[in-house]
This record gives C-alpha cells, sequence and structure tokens, in this order.
C-alpha cells in the first residue's frame, strides 16, 4: 500500500517511495532495548547527521507542564543546528522535578559524547508514562549500545524505539525534485497539538534555506490540525534535519504531503480510533473564530461518538459550534448549513462541513472518533 | 434515602424533607402523553403559579445555536413575572428554524389561554432531540390536557414530563425556616451549562426580595460548577418562582443546597457516569485562570477515563493542567501539587486537588467518569 494513502494528501507528481526504513543520504540511526518497556521492545533509539553543516528546526510543546526534555531542549540546545537526536519510549521524563531535567541533561551529554558531537546540537526527546522517575542508568546503557549500531539502516529499530501505544510505526522515506526525504513519527493519544506534536523526526539531503519556516508551515498544517484527544502534550515534539547534501531545495509540497499523511496516520491510529473525519468550518467572522468551532466539533464526545456510530447527526454539530461561540447573538443554525452525510456511509474519512455564515474565516481540523476501546484502554492503563 | 445524599452540600439546619412530589404552596401542575416520546411516556407537563404577585428569575443557556423555545423565552417572557412554566420532552425544538420558533410560540399562546394567563407570562422549554419539527398538533392537544389536570399533587407527572435519558427523577420538596420549596431538574449527557443548565424549575412560597440575584447566586455554585461531557446544551432552562405567600425570606443556604443537590445528581446520572469527582484548583493567577484548570482536568477524557478505571493518575491531571495554561512559563508541575488519591478508592465521591503556586486563584467543579456505557449511549443514539 501506499503511504500516501489518504485521500486527503497530494503528494509531488514526481513523488517516488523508497523502502519506509531507509534513511535521507548522510544520516544514520539505531535502536536497542534497555528495559523501559515492560514488553522488552526497543525502547531507546538516536538519529545522526553526518554533515557537519547541516541545518534544523525543532518545535516543542507549549504545554505549561512541558516534560525535562522539551525544558533541556529550550534551554541548552541551538535549535538551528541540530546533529543528533536521542529518545526514549515507555517513560515521559515529564513531572520529574529536578531530577528528571539532570536525567535528560545526562542523556543528551552521554549522546554528544558517544557520537562526537558538542550537547548543544543533539536534542532529547522522550514519550511514555508521565510521573515515575526515570531509569536513567539503563537509558544510558542503551545510548552506548545504539551510538555504536549506528547505520544508514537503522531506520528501523529507530522506528520502533519511539513507538508506545501506536498500533505500528508511522514513517517513510521518499524522493522527489532530486532530494530525498524521511520521516518517523508516533502517537496515538493526548493527542491535540499546540504547535508540534507527539515526536517527528524528518531527515533531508536537500538544501533548506530557512528550515524553522519550512517545518512551522508544514506542521500548520498538518499536525497542528489534527485532534484525537484534545489533550496537548507534555512531550510533543517535531525536529527537521537537513543535510543539503542533495545540493536542491525541496520540492513545494513535498514536506507537507509527508508530514500530512503522518499526521493523518496518527489520527487513524488514535486510541481506540475506527476512523478519520475531516470537518470544514467556512463562513466565520475570521480564522480564529473558524479554528475555535473547528476544535469544539472535533473534540466533542457526542460528534465523536456520532462518528463511531455513523450517524449523521448534524444536530450534534449545530450544538457544539454554538457551543464554541456562546455569548454571540447568532441567527439559530440550520441543516441547510451543515453537511454530515458521510458520517452515516461506511467511508473510512468522512468529510464534513459547516458554514456559519458570518463572513470569511475558514477552517479544517482531522479528528477521531470516540469507541469503546478508547474507554478500555484509558480506564485500564495504570501509573 | 435523603435528598441531600452527597457528601458535598449543606442544607440548614432545621430542614423538613417533605413528600419529592409534592410542591410549594399556591403551585399547581401536571403532566401527560402527547407522543413525542416513542415509550408512550409523560412527555408534557405545566406548572403554574396561582399567586398573581408571584415574581421569578429565568436563566437560559448562552449557546449561540439556542434553541426556539430559549429564543421565545428572551423575545416574548416577562422574565420577573413568569406564572407559568410549558414544557416538552422528546424534541428539544433546535435548530428547527422559523418553524420552530411559530411552534414555541404556539405552546405559549396555548399555554397562556388554558391557565387564563398572558402569553409574556408563560416561559417555554423543551429538550430531546435536535433537528426534527415539533409535531406541534399533538403538544397543543397535550397542553390543553395538561392544564384540566393541574393541581398541587402534580409534581411527580410534571417531573415525569421532563425527563429524557435521565435514569430517575431528580427532585425534593423541603420546609425551612418558614418556608417550602420544590424543585424538578433533569439532565444527564448534553452538560456544561454556562450560566443555567438543561431544565429545572424551582417553586417557593418564601419572600423574595431580588429573585434574580438569588437564583444566579445559587446557579453560580451549583450548575455552573459541574460538566459531564463539556457540552453546554441549546436548551439550558432555570426557573425560580416565587409566591411570596409564606411571608417570610428564604433561609440562607436553602436555595444553594437544593440546587447543588440537583446539579449533583445530574453529574451523578451522567450518561454512563458510575461516579463524580470533585476537582478543587488553589494557587491559580486568578479565578478565571482557576477556572479555565478545572474545566480543563473535568472535561479531560484521559482524566475521566481513570476516574472511571479507579487509577489515581496525577500526571494526567498536571498534563490537562498544562494544557489549560499553554504558553505560560510555569515551573514544572509535580506531584507534591496535586492530590488524587481517593480516585484510586471506592468512594463514589472522590475529591482532587490541584496547587498551581502562583497565587490565590481558585475554583472547583463536579465532574462524571467516562465510561463504556457513554460509548453505548452516544454512539447507539441515533437522529
Amino acid at each position: 500500500m501506499s503511504f500516501f494513502r489518504s485521500r486527503w494528501v497530494q503528494p509531488p507528481e514526481d513523488i517516488v517511495e523508497l523502502s519506509p526504513t531507509a534513511l535521507a543520504p548522510a544520516f544514520r540511526a539505531a535502536g536497542t532495548a534497555c528495559g523501559l518497556k515492560a514488553s522488552g521492545g526497543t525502547d531507546v533509539g538516536i538519529v545522526v547527521c553526518d554533515e557537519p553543516s547541516a541545518i534544523s528546526a525543532l518545535l516543542l510543546t507549549r504545554n505549561a507542564a512541558a516534560a525535562a526534555p522539551v525544558r533541556v531542549c529550550r534551554d541548552r540546545c541551538d535549535a538551528g543546528a541540530i546533529r543528533a537526536a536521542v529518545v526514549n519510549s515507555g517513560n515521559a521524563n515529564a513531572a520529574t522535578g529536578s531530577q528528571g531535567y539532570a536525567d535528560a541533561v545526562a542523556m543528551q551529554e552521554r549522546t554528544a559524547a558517544a557520537a562526537g558531537l558538542e550537547p548543544a546540537s543533539v536534542a532529547v526527546a522522550e514519550t511514555g508514562t508521565i510521573g515515575v522517575p526515570l531509569d536513567t542508568a539503563s537509558v544510558l546503557d542503551g545510548i552506548d549500545r545504539a551510538a555504536e549500531q549506528l547505520r544508514s539502516g537503522g531506520g528501523e529499530d529507530f522506528s520502533a524505539a519511539i513507538m508506545t501505544t501506536d498500533s505500528g510505526p508511522k514513517r517513510c522515506c521518499v524522493s522527489a525534485g532530486g532530494v530525498t526525504l524521511s520521516a518517523q513519527a508516533k502517537g496515538a493519544g493526548m493527542i491535540e497539538p499546540g504547535f508540534a506534536t507527539m515526536l517527528c523526526f524528518v531527515q533531508t539531503d536537500a538544501v533548506v534555506d530557512d528550515p524553522d519556516a519550512a517545518l512551522r508551515g508544514a506542521v500548520a498544517g498538518s499536525f497542528e490540525r489534527i485532534t484525537v484527544d484534545g489533550q496537548m502534550s507534555t512531550n510533543d515534539t517535531v525536529l527537521l534535519q537537513a543535510s543539503g547534501t542533495a545540493g536542491v531545495p525541496l520540492p513545494a509540497g513535498l514536506l507537507d504531503a509527508v508530514l500530512l499523511q503522518l499526521a493523518l496516520e496518527i489520527v487513524a491510529d488514535g486510541e481506540g480510533a475506527t476512523r478519520v473525519g475531516r470537518i470544514e468550518v467556512r463562513g466565520a467572522a475570521d480564522g480564529v473564530e473558524a479554528d475555535r468551532v473547528a476544535r469544539a466539533i472535533g473534540n466533542s464526545p457526542l460528534v465523536k461518538t456520532a462518528l463511531y456510530g455513523r450517524d449523521p447527526n448534524w444536530g450534534r454539530i449545530a450544538q457544539a459550534a454554538g457551543h464554541a461561540l456562546a455569548g454571540i447573538d447568532l441567527p439559530e443554525i440550520g441543516p441547510g448549513q451543515i453537511d454530515a452525510d458521510e458520517v452515516g456511509t461506511e467511508t473510512a474519512e468522512p468529510e464534513l462541513s459547516i458554514d456559519l455564515g458570518r463572513g470569511t474565516g475558514a477552517a479544517r481540523l482531522f479528528f477521531s472518533d470516540l469507541t469503546h476501546e478508547y474507554i478500555r484502554i484509558n480506564a485500564e492503563y495504570t501509573t
């Protein structure tokens, strides 16, 4: 099956899909098991760019209870010149206080030493349980072992190292316009990114003049437009690294298409999710209002259970929109303004729309349904 | 069992509980079936105050997609001098356009004629499915029949007429300080009132100098402090009527205690709910921030599933609080600031708290858990 499997993604026309576990030229990666996951699965990984002049962009969660690795990235990283990232799954190292911060710093420094880099050029990301002290000795040992295994074919182990409740890896390696781009993402719950999300690592050999602008633009149309459960994570991190060795720029739309498909995979793999809806809000007073209405609809448990139940219940959409606009004197929202017909079909990607008739503001949001399985996963999961 | 069954409600000391289906002196009520409910159950009701000098207060939903009866109350009622209320369940008459508005006006006028009142002194409330045209002929016929049956013992039929997915009636009649107060409420889903909620009717023979202030004060500490699913209804309505025939004022705390117990019954009867949590937020920068954090916690599907799973998962509380404060530079929220221990016990009313350590702002919220039964109810319910 093609990586670009969503009806909502348009990759560049000349795109070629390579092995999804491959990496862009000049990148090496590895992953190993250090015991954080009870399953014994791969849980610590490293990705490194061998090109000294590589540039990068790093987006981090806006959650005020940001985890230790996010704080370390903010405080101690040169976000525009990241050469390597170290990541573990199984423990988010969030709400772990000063010890957690010291542990994240230790991960950064050990990775830098093992890879022969400055600590400021190493980003740290962690994902998993919140509020549990990190078994740092095991993680540092895992870092040493992973560093010894770094190789261009290490994308498979690296993407395994970042997974938690994901049902499978979310990754690709594609080429277009003379450049290669590889990416690995994870995420299934606690998903409503503020301006970055969960974990996503992107490698390319393209020349990227302004990686921060490129990444922010692509994230604005992808990870910022999704919700699973309306919960902004403490650990969201997106890293773009560009080695520039291809000597040509990124083709228009390539980064956007890859990040949108990855974002949609996260929604489709949302905890307990069976389908993904796209709500289009039009006719809002402005874009901010449109976004507020889109999020109220995509996060409404009544709309999400209707999506699950194949119930084209436009009344719940009207209610959610009205809630988002509470206090505004609005003409009643009627059935002629809402299209929820595809919810009643069996399509995996139904499109919904609402026209508020107030102005030209528009917004879209991709959201999962709310199911029994979400309850089972989250009620039975224990700290 | 006492009506005041929650650990969080303190009624006045001299309170006496009368039959829960009784009404305050000078009030009569009735309820009948007109066919809106597929079950054939009681679905249209009227409550009338026989005292011409009765005064009242009326609070309505702030949802911008407010239903026709709410718009009729806003446009065509003298909110301070309501003598009667007519209500139906089974159809919310929301998102029904100009025909829905005309239907609600017809209900008001038919009730006024049947009870010998001015239309402006009759409030209209409806609850049930959104977006379905009202079978107005049947409702008007039901109004005529109910008007003929108005009696002081009609509280039981009236409270039956307002129920939808409620598992049972929520009502009381109590006396204290020489006055009697009766109340009937309904609500189980689409519950996060803006400043009023679902349907609640309160009758008293007390002298109430400023019913609007009294009602707003009591609602601020009760219906405004609850959430089931974070969904503000299109039809929320609370009506307080005071005949003044007792000649004495309401005892301090009586209205507050009754409305808080009714609000807690709505949370406890939340769709699929098995228990009610109370989150206390302290140490916020101000009350607005505290309220935002409390709602983020009480509406978080991760916190709500943890409440269901008896999992004292303070990390999810930290995450939800951090989300509410996104973008603020905050020291990490640690376990010493959060108490979720009672979530791990079997108590039906666990207390949770979080101290943000930023100031003196405080807020509390009562919220239900999120369970399999919520999914079943809302995924299988069809328009």
